[in-house]
């Protein structure tokens, strides 16, 4: 064997490695975050909490008061959730409980790129619906796709990242209609906008939704995410991910998390008021067309080329994400939601970048 | 599609689903974990630095401060370590980096059940090679499998969970120059025992090694663990693992430990010295022969069939692990090392316990 790398799977080889260049700035809304930050109540109970438990020992086998807390929080039976490593954690086990070598995946694009990635890790093969020129699911598409590709999986990110765009119960149930295979719905920022389709899972047992605390609950750094889906498919997924894979600080911050939803909620709708004035203010800056989002995200079009924006806003202190490279949005940049005072100065940043074109 | 079981992997649904039953017991030696838990100021420093951090906000996409401390601490440099969610997902992600249905895995046995377990979700095959009668490493017997089998990676876990043996420098140079794929060698217990093989990665780029925060650095609850190799192998891993796997919290706390090692040390050096008082208390009472280790953690053979003497021990307070159902260990039970406290009054549990056989 002359190198290492022989040892690394083809598949593996052909990615293109992900990077992020560790750039700062005063005003960061470049990752979807709730830029509230955590409420400083809800911080204290969980270091109270935590100073309470031994960190040397293993976190639960099986986190089972925060699985009755979310039971609680969505609706859904215990033995029907998974917690875990952020909702990366959940896409990653649900694809590798379900995808190996040449099996196939109809994914909408442009979307979260994870999906790709694990998929191509477990030598899946992607086969990608655009979405319509408003930048919406094109249902018709995904039903073709579906029904000709016979799919393992589909995966809808409804609100979708970048876009903002969503499913609706009613084209969910079509899609699900189909029986090929499971149908995975991440909701990562439902409680920003978005059906929640947790009603749904009783009548459809090929229904996944994956959701996580890193958005409207303010703990991005602290990575938890959670699947739901029919027990009997739980029990699978389990066995695909790793044991222990919830620490015990982010176990318990999801738990004060859960028990304190009053004190996020007005974080959550100032999150939706900011992001449809952003899309108002937005849409008068000639040069810009921001498309409706449910998230607390959007993406504009920009007459200026992204990469360009993206360094003006950053010479202004906002660091926003040039997404660019994704097919579809050239000539796209996407902006989260910051606070009010933040979104404020972006609109004055922007109206005085485009006024001087 | 009839159930949506369908779309789980046969490999997936062929594995038994692993549990451990939540079991309280007021001494906990189950678990392999430092038992004195960690240093009170350790803590309070970490929850210092965290209260800096805004939780909300992704941890770094690299975690480069502690990248350069676990560089300082191992003498590798930086760009040949990866750091994340406990070495299970270090173990998680070398496995999906190079393992595909039918790609052969040489391991010895028996060992840590976590590599068996990715290794089945990955598609991989397992070729078990058992321990000698001693319970220790069978070196010809794995060069004989290496050669034979030609696998993509050979996987060595020393100090041996649960066993406790070790490999000798001189045997992994053997098996390494046998250049049939990555030698994986997990050295989850280093700190406590065993040969440090760093200095052997820069003349043999197959070598992996992986290592934790779980055992001596007193941070099981936190999950924090990591891999070194070739930078060449760590940039296509890295493409295998999920971003942002490792969370701010725990980042900051591996930080501080190693920062702290020297209150760390004295406790390490207490675990190696309860565990050779135990091996030596243990060998003196009639119907138990303890196998030595370089673990913080010992299997013992037990003339009580294991489960009974779990039972019995539980009766005391004491949570052990029955191992029995391992290859080879059907007579055995593991013991994780206590505090000298725990471990006298373990010590007068069993004389008690075997005195009335």
């Amino acid at each position: 064997m002359a190198s290492p790398l022989d040892s690394i799977k083809p598949n593996v080889r052909a990615i293109t490695a992900y990077t992020l260049n560790p750039l700062e700035a005063p005003v960061k809304i470049n990752q979807n975050e709730n830029p509230f930050g955590m409420p400083v109540a809800i911080r204290e109970e969980i270091i109270r909490r935590a100073l309470t438990a031994d960190w040397a020992r293993y976190p639960d086998f099986v986190p089972v008061r925060l699985l009755e807390k979310l039971s609680l929080y969505t609706g859904w039976p215990s033995n029907g959730i998974m917690a875990g490593n952020g909702s990366n954690e959940m896409i990653q086990t649900v694809v590798q409980a379900t995808i190996e070598k040449n099996c196939r995946v109809v994914l909408p694009e442009p979307t979260f790129s994870v999906y790709r990635q694990v998929i191509n890790v477990a030598g899946g093969e992607v086969f990608p619906v655009l979405l319509n020129s408003e930048l919406q699911f094109d249902l018709p598409a995904i039903e073709l796709a579906i029904n000709e590709i016979k799919p393992v999986l589909t995966i809808i990110c409804s609100p979708n990242n970048p876009t903002g765009c969503t499913i609706s119960r009613n084209e969910l149930i079509k899609l699900l209609d189909l029986k090929s295979g499971l149908v995975v719905v991440d909701q990562a920022y439902l409680e920003i906008g978005g059906e929640d389709f947790v009603p749904l899972l009783r009548d459809y047992p090929h229904l996944v939704i994956l959701r996580t605390f890193s958005k409207a609950m303010a703990m991005g750094g602290l990575r938890v995410g959670y699947c739901l889906a029919a027990p009997e498919l739980i029990s699978e997924f389990n066995k695909a991910k790793m044991p222990y894979s919830l620490n015990l600080f982010s176990m318990i911050a999801a738990e004060v998390t859960l028990e304190r939803q009053h004190e996020l909620a007005p974080l959550v709708e100032a999150m939706a008021r900011e992001r449809d004035r952003l899309l108002t203010e937005l849409a008068l800056i000639p040069g810009l067309r921001p498309v409706p989002s449910a998230g607390n995200f959007l993406v504009t079009e920009t007459s200026i080329p992204p990469s360009r924006l993206f360094e003006q806003l950053r010479a202004h202190g906002f660091l926003i994400r040039d997404i660019s490279k994704s097919p579809m949005l050239a000539n796209y940049v996407r902006i989260s939601v910051g606070t009010p005072e933040e979104n404020t100065a972006l609109l004055d940043a922007l109206r005085s970048i485009f006024k001087h074109q």
